[in-house]
């Protein structure tokens, strides 16, 4: 086979790929910056960082029909993502999940399901959206505080990327994810703490020792991999929007990314004003974000003593929290506590009913979305997508095996 | 949202599914079977039975062009798949894996990354084909010897299905295949020997209980499933063939079944006459194929004492040994037997220079590929297709991890 007609020749010398970022904007005093250098948080307001994009030319070229034939996966939005040369695109074939129906669930209940995505979970976007961003603008060490899965990508695209990866998480992280970052060559130091106590430990080694630290929100590209799944969305459902998305929150990356991206495809013209209503669903033992839109609150207070075996929503305290409580209140949506029970429960319906191993946090939107059935806040003649954010294959806890055995 | 706008609305009425599908012909005595009765091994000689389509009427459907339009997945191949009515699909989003370059392995080495399969393994594919046509043809109660994660996909998609699902597998079976299995609600039994004595097991209770029985190539349509894995990887390289295929071998229907589609797509016009060395790797533990191979028999008899912690190659004797071993020679390719550290070695390679968790008898090929180049019967400069068939996840005792714990 001749060396212009591999796969790998295609992609290095793909000549349709453009980005049209053109700067980032403070999400709060609205400041304009440089994108095309390493930036963390808003360098004057210490607030997050949003990458901005000439949607007029960006329109041009995505359209319904050019997006429809583009290969798969996310990077196939390339005009609206950072990169931008495709060679530094870091990718494990990450986006692109199915869109389940699940009607022994309910007869307009679907499933996005992010189990399906490299290292098993939706931080796959993120990271690869980060770590190719990192690697154009030359950063070489990278550093994560993560309850798990971020970690685990991290790893996995850092070792893609030719990069070092140091990785802080709380001691009792699941095993899987523990092991998944030695597998692939990470730095991985456990903390007896909570990933808060991670992030500190992070913050500080980062400045001394020079890594890139790439907590969520905490620099401007997770969220930009994470808003693919809001334009996935778009198109699975023929460029309309569900009515409401049920998504788990632990640092809220997915719910800022996708209502980002909602306004950015309006701004195009490939959608309309409609939003679906936004349901951040939380566990009981931490529920920041519930909390706070109870309370009518603009922040989240972190919590104390955060404690729930759906580790991806142990965070206490989420950087974005006034983002994710704007996008709840604007899209007349709700935030919602379940019990660790409630998950368990969920868990094991999801997967006798659909055939669908979710992850405890993915769990947690359906034991959601059944109270909100039942109290008349859902109606089941509405079109429902809870977000499962994970291969439950990471969490065997959760699944007791008790079997029969046999001789032949 | 209208109902008819709603992706299952619209899977439901999907007119352009058609399925081509004309009979079942034994692969040894030739002899035509009615497809649309629920058929196992050839009722004359006790043979595999292939699903067989009109190319004919295929071929003016399935252009380029449209294909690469279609909904992502498997079922997009429907003229040449065993299903009549789309409504009998029971999907999870298998199909349409990621080719990964992996240019740290070498500059023409790609990784069909089939760890992204729904259940986390290419066992989906066969599966999905199956259970959809034993639903279609009204079968209700399946059952399964397995060493993992055939059983696996059956509990999910049996369970998506409706159906009820028995599993049997050996009681050293990795513990989260028999998680899944249970999460999913499969009667699960433990055998205290290998898949063989599973499938013994099987046989004897299926007639007596009306179970069907979906051992692999002792039903029909699984092996339509996995040459889905064939069809993609003609589409990936702009439909033509890669210049090697390296394939970890258990029962060994992805080799039968690839090789299979790649006949049907030249029949069809959509690729020529090339077609991959096949390169069938198995565990110097159990590798029955590679001792046919080397001693030039037909068939390949059955290994006594199989032992390798790939659980999926630990399958003393296939039932399409004729078949495998056929597609190998015609091939001008070789079997290759790897040993339980080189195993190990390469899973932690592929890890950490590419960003890829291989379960371990995909990280086989890679160790098999390292001795052909070292023996030049792989050249570099030859494309050459490594066959990851599913996620390390499964097989956690693979890594070892021993990490330093501070306090915040």
């Amino acid at each position: 086979m001749s060396d212009d007609t591999t796969p790998a020749a295609k992609s290095r010398r793909n000549p349709s790929h453009v980005s049209h970022l053109t700067h980032l904007e403070c999400t709060a005093c609205k400041k304009h910056h440089d994108a095309d250098r390493v930036m963390r948080l808003c360098p004057d307001c210490g607030k997050v960082l949003f990458a901005r994009y000439d949607l007029e030319k960006a329109r041009l070229t995505m359209t319904k029909e050019a997006l429809a034939q583009r290969p798969r996966g996310m990077w196939r939005w390339h005009e609206i993502m950072p990169v931008r040369g495709p060679h530094h695109i870091v990718s494990l074939g990450e986006g692109d999940t199915p869109l389940l129906p699940t009607p022994k669930l309910g007869e307009n209940i679907y499933i996005k399901e992010e189990g399906l995505c490299p290292t098993g979970s939706f931080k796959a976007r993120g990271i690869s959206a980060a770590v190719s961003r990192a690697h154009e603008l030359g950063v070489e060490v990278v550093a994560i505080p993560s309850a798990g899965n971020a970690a685990s990508a991290l790893a996995a695209y850092g070792a893609r990327a030719g990069m070092r990866v140091h990785a802080f998480m709380p001691v009792d992280t699941p095993l899987l994810n523990q092991k998944e970052c030695v597998v692939y060559g990470a730095h991985v130091t456990l903390v007896r703490g909570l990933i808060s106590d991670c992030a500190g430990i992070v913050r500080k080694r980062a400045d001394a020792e020079g890594w890139f630290d790439v907590s969520t929100l905490k620099e401007p590209y997770r969220a930009e991999g994470k808003k693919t799944m809001g334009l996935e969305l778009a198109e699975q459902f023929g460029w309309s929007l569900p009515d409401v998305v049920v998504y788990p929150t632990g640092g809220g990356t997915g719910i800022v990314g996708m209502w980002k991206a909602w306004d950015e495809l309006e701004a195009m013209g490939l959608i309309g004003s409609k939003r679906p209503r936004m349901i951040s669903v939380q566990a009981e033992g931490c529920a920041p974000i519930v909390r706070a839109f109870e309370q009518g609150l603009d922040h989240a207070p972190p919590v104390q003593n955060a404690t729930t075996r759906a580790a991806g929503l142990r965070v206490p305290g989420a950087v974005a929290d006034y983002l994710i409580l704007k996008a709840i209140r604007d899209s007349g949506g709700t935030a919602v506590a379940v019990s660790e029970d409630e998950i368990s429960a969920a868990l094991r319906e999801i997967a006798a009913r659909e055939g669908i191993f979710a992850a405890p946090e993915g769990a947690a939107t359906w034991a959601a979305a059944k109270k909100l059935y039942a109290r008349g806040v859902l109606r089941w003649s509405e079109t429902v997508v809870l977000f499962n954010t994970g291969t439950g294959l990471k969490y065997p806890d959760f699944v007791d095996v008790d079997l029969d055995v046999v001789d032949p």
